[in-house]
């Protein structure tokens, strides 16, 4: 049994740590840290825990002083807010698993790029583990921080990778087009994403800027062992979950529909939350697990491939695939605390 | 471990019952009924189950040729269609949970006034267990036929049980306003419940005739140990999920807030699903979950009492307490294969 | 053709007046006055009118002197900034509408007692009208300072006027169960009104002690022609526009169904917005509408009325029915800019 | 005053053209035809036009007899109902806007190989104007048959021709990814739409196969003045109404923003319902409403050029077009009954 800590605890993103790591045989919560709801009842910020989880939040300094006491370190903050906590529970010789920004480029002079700061940490940038378990496993397993990937570069890293490390596309022809539902906004008080504003709408936002670019780029370009850059348009949709990518990408060779499948089934068979399916995924199948379903397709006329994957942004997408990497780093079953499916509707 | 057999699985309770058993760890699911999807894989009809479920639906006599084979029948069907296989379950010595109306009243009469239909299986009733657990826990524990309540009545017989025990409320005066999510009408393929008709938009329905009236009333009197009507008007909500019922009614006596509460807590002290929280329930906070959130009220102005409770319809209201009453019909935990807490957002 | 000046513009209220006045033939809008976004264009707040409106957002020093320039003011601002904007505005010999809650009680001290704030303005109470034309609309035509209706009680006091107009219900047995969209909570950055916190959930609020209650009780203690109190409980649910009511009341004499229809026909055979309907109103009906549809069903098991009304919150609740006292007060035909049909889906 | 006749009047677009006329200056609505509703008050099938609206639903053969009595014919039908009443009514010498698929690709192979029906009025197709009037209007003032676009050509085509119009583009790098409310899908019983199926959740079809992709490659090769093919992948969004289109193509030449805007702006420098928008479109700004809100953006690092539309697929994408079409037709000012702007929220 370890014991875990979470920094940004009541996030979106850090409560859905809090249930998925409730549930886990080999985990207890140490503390739950968070800046805004100091000292109160982690279950009066979350009613779905009432009488079941009775910790009071803490704020960060009291976190950083509990380091001696856990095994691993759950960081969930905006970009910026984690170079210091990773760097401190390392020396304390603790495992860390940043669901944030800040260790995903593994460039310090791209990360500057895209999120308009310094990186205060670059020292650390050669020992993360980029935690995409399905490409990346290998480092995973040996990593003491690993950078949990954003939820659109998850969804769409699954979809082409296969394609890519068989040169079936042509590198400069990527488009992917993900929508989102709104929880991947986080639960900041803001008119944006009011119901009122989201419901009953859809937008393009972040055209040809978003930050999840270049990552996407970045371990895409590891597959392919080739440097590539892609399009790539995010969607705010009004659904509290989910992700669906959309990506295009014309062929280099003929292949038909079977040998595809083949390819993607083969790519991902150790992998267990990959499921290659035939009809084009819907976010509803994989909603609150850490699945990512994907279909594939040939549209002869275009000479393009067309791969559509699902998954839920705050499991596979943050939460879920945090979870599983810290299984990974641990030892433990890669699936334990995963193995739920979606409850429909 | 047992072996189950769900009848009326493709719809949307029997889809929850899988759901439940498929993590249930004293449970093995034999056969899964669909008249409407006979011979075709279950995760076909519902692709959640993709690659985890391999069973496919078999007809009604299949389904009947395999009760020697089960411990445990979920007949999850409309009214009128349980008479038959139940008296045919149980002649094969099978137990069984009905999640229709065939057997929750206790009167055939009624059944015929309210249903329109004569009761088939009038023999039978005396056996029936009324399968609220929290009001009637000894006689489902000796029970081989459960009815299983409808929604309403549940979340509007355990917002009111407590007080109707106490005599804290004039029996006349019972109102009870409860609003449903969409999932509630079922999976028919009708126009009302297009996702452009429900969008954006509340009604009432069946004021002053909806069929659960006189299930509330038929447990309300056993609880008052006394003979009552109640007002109970249900409304169509835009969600998928959920059901909150406010009800209303007129203090007999001075009453305060804290002894309120104390009594509601002492009422459900054995009850591991009630919560009895201080702020107005919702609906998200009991999203996929067994449990029932109550919150009560006095308006002073009004000599008036407020009591809201909210369960999730597809649960607590329907597959959930289906698999507390097998588990209490077996002497499992009470709780098996319901721990989860809500998923949010 | 007069001129009109909003004082802010820019909330949903706000927004929807300006959307119901642009297409006014008599009025011509002078100013639009918004904190929040002073020197901004009110098409860049409010996207929908680009390239139809071209008008800066002023701040309100600037409003105040224009006053000289405008026949009406429309103020929709929160409870407590009205008193002196139109103790100014009459000052200056304009009329005016507000669209808050600082002119709705006739008595400053129960405005003490359910705002928690000193009226400021006690001697212009005397002065003002009750805005709900379909049962005050002599006195609407004579002011010159209209106290909107809330929207709540707009629904609540058209279901249940010809009840007590003739007598018909218990004085002491009105329950009124409301549901209203989130557009009621207003444009304001707020966690509780966040997409996903609002979404897939429904709960109650302000129980036995919304402001709404007492504006309500005044009203019908007025048609009633005595004191009376009620029991009201709003509810929040997850769709934009809508109210709905849902009413209950013991019944002080036999009558039948259609004598209850003729009877509220009878009552608003002069109201244009007013539809008495058979089936049960939903709020799709008159979303983006001026109109009320209500519908009446007595319970003969339990002597009661149900009487259901649906409104959209932001036009009958809101802008329209300012449009529609504006009209009025002006001697404009009462439905002008208002004929508007709802749109479906 | 002309006089206009709608066959299939009771679909979601049928009763968006009911909407529009009604409030038309120079239209009277002569019958309804329903073939599911016959005898049948259209009041009663959509309750928002209770009062307002006293047409009983006729059948098809009494609205062919009253051909002799309308100026124009509008149907809305489903694909291979339109070629008998097209002829039988322009045989009557009476004008028709189809707004059905029947005549809108000009070769009837296509429509054989993408609908699999043999076209059976083949001699029509030289009389008709595709009804677009961005980009076709001159066709339309002299066609008496015209065929209504589909929502997702509407949407890509106003999105994609300026950049064809003047070369901007390499022809065979064109990709839509669109996305469309529920709306467009029908009003027809069927479980796939039903409120639980789509709520919560977001999918990708009729991929690499959907019947608009011909539609929109005949219309943008015509502008091309170039045969050319599109990929083009539909979406369903959880939301009633709108379409978003995100277009991507790779530039052929060195063109900046300024540039890129002053091209769409002399575009459509005569088109009152389209607006060149520097942020990204949202649907929620036309949502009711005959507008297209576009905005152009280039991605410098991959040399695509990437534009967003946004329509309402019932208006612009049906009705509200079929009305300008009819304006224009008519002789009428373009805007005639469709000046309204998006209702918000």
């Amino acid at each position: 049994m370890i014991k875990a800590g979470i920094i940004g605890s009541t996030g979106y993103v850090g409560q859905s740590l809090v249930w998925f790591l409730r549930q886990h045989k080999d985990v207890e919560i140490n503390f739950l840290c968070s800046h805004n709801n100091t000292n109160i009842a982690f279950s009066q910020v979350y009613p779905n825990y009432a009488e079941y989880i009775h910790i009071d939040c803490i704020d960060i300094q009291s976190a950083i002083d509990r380091f001696s006491k856990i095994d691993v370190l759950f960081i969930a903050l905006p970009h910026g807010k984690a170079f210091d906590l990773a760097t401190k529970a390392l020396e304390s010789g603790i495992k860390v698993v940043d669901l944030g920004a800040d260790f995903r480029l593994k460039s310090d002079s791209s990360y500057k790029l895209w999120y308009g700061l310094e990186h205060q940490s670059p020292n650390l940038l050669s020992r993360v583990a980029y935690g995409l378990p399905e490409t990346n496993k290998k480092a995973i397993i040996e990593a003491d921080l690993v950078a949990n990937p954003g939820c659109y570069p998850t969804a769409s890293i699954l979809a082409l990778a296969p394609l890519l490390s068989h040169s079936l596309i042509q590198k400069s022809s990527i488009i992917i087009d993900a929508k989102s539902g709104v929880s991947g906004a986080g639960r900041t008080a803001d008119v944006s994403t009011l119901f009122c504003e989201c419901n009953e709408s859809i937008k393009a936002y972040g055209i040809a800027s978003h930050r999840h670019t270049p990552e996407i780029e970045q371990e895409l370009s590891r597959v392919a062992d080739e440097e590539l850059i892609v399009s790539f348009t995010p969607h705010l949709i009004p659904m509290n979950r989910g992700i669906l990518a959309t990506c295009y990408a014309t062929l280099t060779k003929a292949v038909d529909q079977d040998e595809l499948n083949k390819i993607y089934k083969e790519f991902y068979i150790e992998c267990p939350f990959i499921r290659i399916i035939s009809t084009p995924p819907e976010t509803r199948w994989v909603k609150g697990t850490n699945l990512c379903d994907i279909a594939v397709r040939i549209d002869k006329r275009t000479n393009r491939i067309i791969v559509v994957s699902a998954i839920d942004n705050l499991v596979k997408g943050a939460a879920g695939q945090a979870v599983q990497n810290m299984n990974i780093m641990f030892g433990f079953k890669e699936t334990e605390a995963l193995d739920l499916l979606a409850m429909f509707p």
